[in-house]
């Protein structure tokens, strides 16, 4: 089954909001097997809205609306697909009796129009309204789907996961369900990755391989549809074993978390700790590991040693390593390597991790524009340093600098 | 001028990520004078796109594309666009020749699909990609005029910011331009800006003022349609002194910088330095201000004391006043208060900022979240605290914090 979704609403059109309900219902109607081909949104205008249901049902078995169900004159969703459809609209009594109850409870007189909010296209199933006054529609008609869902999140998303999902199990009973697994990688790029896969990805066709880039890391989502939840993981882990065999080493979740996130709780299942230093990604690096619920646990602290001075007066780095003739410079293996031990050791912890660079717009010691030196310090062991040489603006290079030092904590953590 | 914005990529009809872009463009266009009259999202399908395509130009004059103009097979706008219009692709060679050097800076091997992102339909004017590989495309074709964007934000802003912009106010050329002004505010929530100005906004079409909330900010846009320049901010300026007469305690810029970039701005004016220490931020303030191109000679550095044994390491503050019984605890005044003074004195500059709170989820030290301090040290003055109750999740209470300390850094700094 092909699926559409049409959102109605003229603050949409002005970027008023961000259609985040369509995101929703994709995900939820994948999960019923619904493939959505289309989405669609269109202002509080029925003449607009009579043609974008005209192309959808030229295009999709099943539309989905959301919006347009409240009680001001600018909400026309029903009226609209009505007039389209032909029908006329009625009272949806239980819906009435609930609004009235609730003016009465609440000691208000009620506006007429609220009474819009319980009418109903002719033959329509009634979709409950757990959460606001609305009553959704759900309707086949020409061998055309209609579900009409209200606008507001926290309305839709209970109606759509509740009453519209069993309406939609109903007349799709016989599909089989979408199942997928998600891949995460950190420490390569979206091309790479994707050239080490392209065998793989052209020479098969179920379960689906899509790429798909996340702030400085990339992710594989592997879809199958089943007849249940053993045959689809069965062939997806398939999947996912010849992917291991290419891209192992980077594949650090199967399922969709960040790096960061990975780390905090590899850190809190080994009751290890961590602390940071950090000159050109300027904090970003504990920014994202404190962002994570639960990281109080594993995460000490750290140190953001912008300046020379701040690097020699907070962690101890001679001036010597840092400035004058034939020193090594901020901006190197050597100074990355000493922040992080010194770090570690400062803060007493397991491991530190240290990243020092240019993130640009200028270059900075003679260095060009991208070149980052990550270093990882554990206890007892031989301090690790990485040289990377990382494109983009200042943002990109910060934030591929962090979670390249992320994937290189989580390697000296024993994995991979 | 009727505009489509058209979304391409099958990871939107999956659900996997939002279509922000749409939202982005729409406040964009309008602020062009152009209206958004639907949005259309379609897969990475040359056959379903190139009938969005048709259906658009049926009801626009201005199609916008976002996405499909990477280097993998997936991406197709261009290809099917131009297929669509009977045109072939050309490579544009300065595109082809930045992506050759990226690649030979970098010493690794380019894949034969990057040079996919320098190719342009027949005929079309390169729009410049400041912040990626892949060159954007404007044309106008039998009286409808085709934009093609990429999809990442980060790459499709800017260039639809500055050449896009520049193209569309070409090609509207003959209608009289839109002008604002941006004003940006800190230290006041949307909702109460905008009830304080509520009679101003009601009470006027034009200048229209027109509120959007940014990050832990707010900004208002000033906007009048005019002959010129002179006219249209003789008007526009009246309506800012309107504002400033209510809110103007708020108002920290008269053009769109993010408040960390004011400080930063003032900071270097006035040859002072500023240090930080986070707890409940973790290291975001630190980030904010480090992103500010410049910034290195105006933020020293600073600390992130996640735990009260590293607030006694790195900040000397004694124990007593952290934990046990009738302690202050982290989470006070006088906790933030010696945060930011010891990080000044630490780190030799004229003023240090400091916060401390609970972001959640859960409270700390029996104190609910979204209880925050911050506390401003300045040299050879008093030091200013602040206690804040701030709503929203654990990020959104993080980057109101990090706002507040900016702002309060900023009147500090003698504004006021």
């Amino acid at each position: 089954m092909k699926a559409e979704i049409i959102a109605v609403g003229t603050e949409l059109l002005l970027g008023q909001i961000v259609n985040t309900n369509a995101q929703f219902l994709s995900q939820g109607l994948a999960g019923l097997g619904i493939d959505v081909y289309f989405q669609t949104v269109v202002g509080d205008n029925e003449a607009r809205l009579r043609q974008a249901i005209d192309i959808a049902r030229s295009r999709a078995d099943l539309l989905l609306f959301t919006g347009g169900l409240g009680p001001t004159q600018d909400d026309l969703t029903k009226d609209a697909l009505a007039a389209y459809l032909g029908r006329g609209l009625v009272m949806h009594e239980p819906s009435m009796a609930k609004i009235e109850k609730l003016f009465a409870s609440r000691g208000i007189h009620m506006v007429e129009s609220n009474r819009r909010q319980a009418l109903m296209i002719e033959g329509a199933d009634p979709l409950d309204n757990e959460t606001g006054l609305a009553v959704g529609n759900a309707l086949t008609a020409d061998g055309t789907h209609y579900v009409l869902l209200p606008g507001p999140p926290r309305e839709m998303r209970p109606m759509f996961e509740g009453p519209a999902a069993d309406w939609l199990q109903e007349i799709t009973g016989d599909m089989k369900p979408l199942y997928s697994r998600i891949l995460r990688f950190a420490g390569i790029g979206e091309s790479s990755l994707e050239a080490a896969l392209l065998p793989l990805i052209d020479g098969q066709s179920d379960p689906t391989i899509a790429p798909y880039a996340k702030e400085g890391e990339v992710a594989l989502r592997i879809s199958t549809k089943a007849a249940d939840k053993a045959e689809a993981f069965a062939r997806i882990d398939a999947t996912v074993t010849q992917i291991e065999a290419v891209a192992g080493s980077y594949l650090y979740a199967r399922e969709d978390v960040p790096i960061e996130q990975e780390v905090i709780t590899l850190l809190r299942n080994t009751a290890t700790t961590v602390a940071t230093a950090e000159s050109c990604s300027g904090g970003l690096l504990a920014e994202l590991l404190t962002n994570v619920v639960g990281s109080s646990g594993a995460y000490a602290g750290g140190f953001v040693t912008y300046t020379n001075g701040m690097k020699h007066a907070l962690l101890g780095i001679p001036m010597a390593q840092l400035e004058g003739p034939g020193a090594p410079g901020a901006i190197s293996e050597s100074t990355a390597a000493l922040m992080a031990e010194r770090t570690r050791e400062i803060a007493n912890t397991d491991y530190g991790a240290a990243i020092t660079g240019v993130a640009g717009p200028a270059e900075s010691e003679g260095k060009p524009v991208g070149l980052v030196y990550v270093a990882v310090a554990a206890r007892g062991k031989p301090t690790q340093t990485f040289e990377l040489q990382l494109n983009g603006n200042r943002s990109t290079i910060r934030i591929r600098a962090v979670k390249q030092a992320l994937y290189r904590l989580w390697r000296t953590m024993g994995n991979v």
